[in-house]
């Protein structure tokens, strides 16, 4: 499915950069759940541009809920999310030149030359203002049923971040709920804001990693195989445009512990089996554990700079030097946590439905205590 | 789809690791494609223990294609490959005990008590085989169309080897064909060796990192967001057991550095538009470029070691020390490599047929190239 | 999928009668496809209620593309059509008494009472007119490749319209296209009418059966078993409400007929083998046989009538008698001919991507003539 | 997905007619679930081939389950069920002439040449085996719960059985259990067999149309539009090769009704709504309404006859007189009771797992009625 992901809960994305709108259809929303609109704003705000640190351009998100919404609730039928482009300046983007690391080329090579290229079209990271509205939904239900999922920046421009307590992470994702700059330790955040003004003034861009926690989630989610939680996150993860890495719990770095280092003991914790370490990130053989969920992101440095570039231009088939106009980041890694989370919270809760069925968001530990 | 992936090329998979046998059905294959015994054997033999670094639980792989295939050739409907288990000791394994890192806990509670413990089941290495035997089927007509696949060992223990050369890794690809271990600096590749046999001696097991490079992809392949390559292919590699990291191009460590840096220049290559760098690992907005794909994988150190380890006895509740008996791999990371392969070898050939249709893998270029 | 349809073509809706607006996003178009506002407007409006035979709920569809068309051409990336919804009258509904055959009662229980009720909410015939619009995207563009889809009313009241020439349906076809009350036998048609004026003036409903052909189609299309094209075809055509049947070629009654009368047997055509009769309606094992694609729908009589009607009231548990106020059909037959066509329309243009890629729609014959 | 069906309950088959066997891949299915033999050979004997009306190829279905069961009991892993091909006679079979009313031609075309011809390859009613056996497996546990899934033959040869009691068919569809001709009267049922006996003696063969019931299924299953219950079901049943209609409840008869003929009015059963009529069969919107299933399939006479026909040899080109060789059936209406059974039982087993969970099968009224 292009833009359609999911199985019970599945959201299909639409629009370009600077086209009428964007949007998307949310589809198997359990019915009766009371929409936020504060909470959906307040997520959409997250993502917004703000400050030095950010692109210009700042579209207002004045997103309308056109179906599946009836007296303040969900009705349990898709849910159509429209929010117009109301801050366009079009005229900044050419075709032909394409710009490297971007979807100009394969993008051209795909569609014939009849996409939309202004602002990357339908590549462009404004789309991800749908999803951030569809989690600015599932958000807070899943924290009705004690599911939390938060998002900070571990690393930036050689600036580390302190990581989640890998076992308990409540209190860290709880910190980073009112976060302007979703860090944990704020002098770092400082430190990479800094970074991040740097690049700009030098025309330049920076990237990062980040690293998102789920908690609450009950043991036996998720399949073996194909459609492990490790499969199906990535999955959503990678699909959003600057994500160049994925992994999950101790990742990459765990593969130089040996295996008594790096497996978790089990151990009785409050009533329950536990992992006394979490280096699996809450994932055994691709089912959930009753552990925290734990991953990593790759967020490659944004395309757009402001320094002259080596391209060619697809039109004449000629080498030339491209100098990018447009308004654009000199990091998104801020505004792609927002993101982050909503698209966990879009697989977390598919994942929920898929073993506990389509009314799993509102009946929840009903559902999974019932054994 | 739990054991099912795929859009239109897909592969179903059954079995357990001390059931009668494994195997898989994979459908979509364009009818016409020679079916190359040698070939077949030749990958399961790259995949089966031999020698000193691994498990000495040593399976023939007899397989038996039941379907699919006729006077020798594919027929367009489902191929089913039957591999039956013939080397099973099951006395071996204890249910209770739940073995760390290891999916017996998470299986427990999601299959409430029924699932089949012996030796993993269902979540066991051994029903790779059946994917490495597809990959004998796929790789070779992928060959045929100026498609190459390679894996090779790029860090264990601490020793790294050489990395495919980004731009044009084919030499790379070729020098794997015959390893029996997949490394292209062969002095490296026997101190892994070395350090595979500590880890065994000291009753411990390592992990590793590995490198897959594909070449002479068309550009223009794959979708927008959710049907991205890099989606596509992480979900398909997450899902095998022992990986907990994905990147691609430049990946993790690309993010510390400036888009200036980062960006990869495009440049008249011969006769088509290529890029100077590959930190993007031949992927921009989730298409193919043109270049070769190259990701790496984290492979986890084998959760079986025979040193004693904690955990907790699900049956009786109580924590207990484990010793676990059973045959296992000290290092899984050389026999991982073929499954990478195979894997990559489906997805590929899948999204292939996405936007090529049901008969690229026998039409190739011919469809590619008719713009 | 529960609002998605499609493999590599897909379309999703949403909208109910009395919210904000309806929709669909169609996804999988080849990019370069000319819209044409007009041809768009001339199917909606062979839906669209008119004269005395239909609703007085007039809507204006006046539909806007928002995504997905760029310089007046498709791009490739997902169309979304929004369609507001501008002649309300949501005060005459209430919540509680069951309209009898309507999805109200089913509705209430699965979606435990959060449902939109007004007007069927998002069960109204009303999200058909995104479907049409669909329609009119794809149905001129598939006329390009030589491929004609038409639909008329077969059965109304007792009344008979001519039934397609079953081996040359192309002429029948082509009569329909201008028509306002779609028979091929005027006559009948208008005898059609005069009884659906009757049912009206009783303050009853009627239905009918329409019968759909498709020419132009290459054999070879389609699936063996699970995605057969009478299990593709029938799975989009069960989805409007008011279908109760589908059969294709001789159907029920060809039920009656020995082997001998009923095989179809081949002879050599116009430089290629065809069938002499076409009571499979141009399928063989699931899969297209050249021939023209015939297919019969029944459609019940509609729901919504004057006539007071015995039901229980879903909220007081009491069983009470019901007048149905609101603006209703007194048959939808003629309503939903162009929905059929443009359902026809979206599942054929799937089953052409599937089998040769995501060009075909703009590259056709030149793909299916490949060999 | 070609061969394979479900949401997230999942069956894949494969297998030709003359190749070594034929199978499927049962995917979802609840873990826990015993196992019985007897019952899975007594539905295999209800399709197998006996006494005059049938073919005299009688193969043993020496089926092996190779996964997914573990001491007796479904374990939630995919099941893989194996049947060898044992009673063949490939000799009967040329390739060229192209049977009419077959596959032979469409798969000649889709597949280039490389279809394994032999009785019909792939396309064969033979791989049905496969699908009895899972609904061995299906059935009895849905009979658990409480679902009970029952089919007749209506019509055969102008001889018309009884139809189920629409609002109650339960008894009829006990009396059906042990039936070796499943007819609701018997004297009927040796009618139709003379029938097809003299069908036989001419070198004929017979078609039908066989009526299904399913009762016992909670209100509210099912989805809007595209996963409605008709188009789930419809889907399934136009998977099996000789089936040429399906309809629900009063059917394609229904539509000669006027809406207040035809309407089911609600009225209070035994302590919830029910529908006084069930011309909807059971259905409003998509969504189950509590009432029973009802739906009739439409089944071809056989296409394999005995007599001399006219066909073209696809190799040669040149137009012929075939006289079919092998063995077949003059009726299989009798041996695709059990087929649509099964298919049946497959699709409300899906159909719940998707609204209920995974472990509907198991946990079934505790799920249902928790509200």
């Amino acid at each position: 499915m292009k833009n359609t992901i999911g199985n019970s809960l599945t959201i299909t994305i639409f629009g370009e950069s600077h086209g009428e709108a964007i949007g998307c259809v949310l589809d198997g929303v359990a019915p009766g759940i009371a929409i936020d609109d504060e909470c959906i704003k307040a997520y959409l705000s997250k993502r917004r541009p703000s400050g030095l640190t950010d692109t210009k351009r700042c579209e207002p998100d004045n997103y309308k809920i056109v179906s599946g919404v009836f007296e303040g609730k969900t009705t349990g039928t898709p849910i159509c999310i429209i929010i117009p482009n109301e801050d366009k300046k079009s005229a900044d983007y050419n075709f032909g030149p394409a710009r490297p690391s971007h979807a100009d080329y394969a993008a051209h090579v795909k569609y014939h030359g009849f996409e939309d290229y202004r602002g990357g079209g339908h590549f462009s990271g404004r789309i991800t203002a749908a999803l951030v509205a569809a989690g600015g939904i599932l958000l807070p239900q899943l924290e009705k049923l004690g599911i939390f999922i938060g998002t900070h920046i571990l690393k930036c421009s050689g600036i580390e971040d302190l990581a989640f307590n890998p076992v308990n992470p409540s209190k860290d994702i709880k910190k980073l709920k009112d976060s302007s700059f979703p860090v944990l330790d704020e002098v770092k955040g400082q430190a990479m804001v800094d970074e991040i003004e740097k690049a700009k003034n030098t025309l330049d861009s920076v990237g990062g990693i980040i690293q998102t926690a789920v908690t609450g989630l009950p043991s036996g989610v998720g399949e073996p195989w194909f459609d492990s939680v490790e499969s199906q996150l990535s999955h959503a993860i990678f699909s959003i445009g600057a994500v160049k890495g994925v992994e999950f719990g101790a990742g990459f770095e765990g593969t130089s512990l040996k295996g008594s280092e790096f497996n978790d003991s089990f151990i009785k914790g409050d009533g329950k089996i536990v992992t006394k370490t979490n280096n699996n990130g809450g994932i055994n053989g691709g089912i959930t554990n009753g552990m925290p969920i734990l991953f990593n992101t790759a967020v490659k440095p944004t395309p757009s700079i402001s320094k002259p570039q080596q391209t060619v231009n697809f039109l004449t088939g000629n080498e030339e030097e491209l100098v990018i106009k447009g308004r654009h980041d000199p990091a998104i890694i801020r505004r792609i946590c927002p993101v982050i989370d909503s698209m966990t919270a879009i697989i977390i809760a598919d994942m929920l439905c898929c073993r506990y069925g389509t009314d799993v968001l509102t009946k929840g530990e009903k559902l999974w205590n019932m054994d």
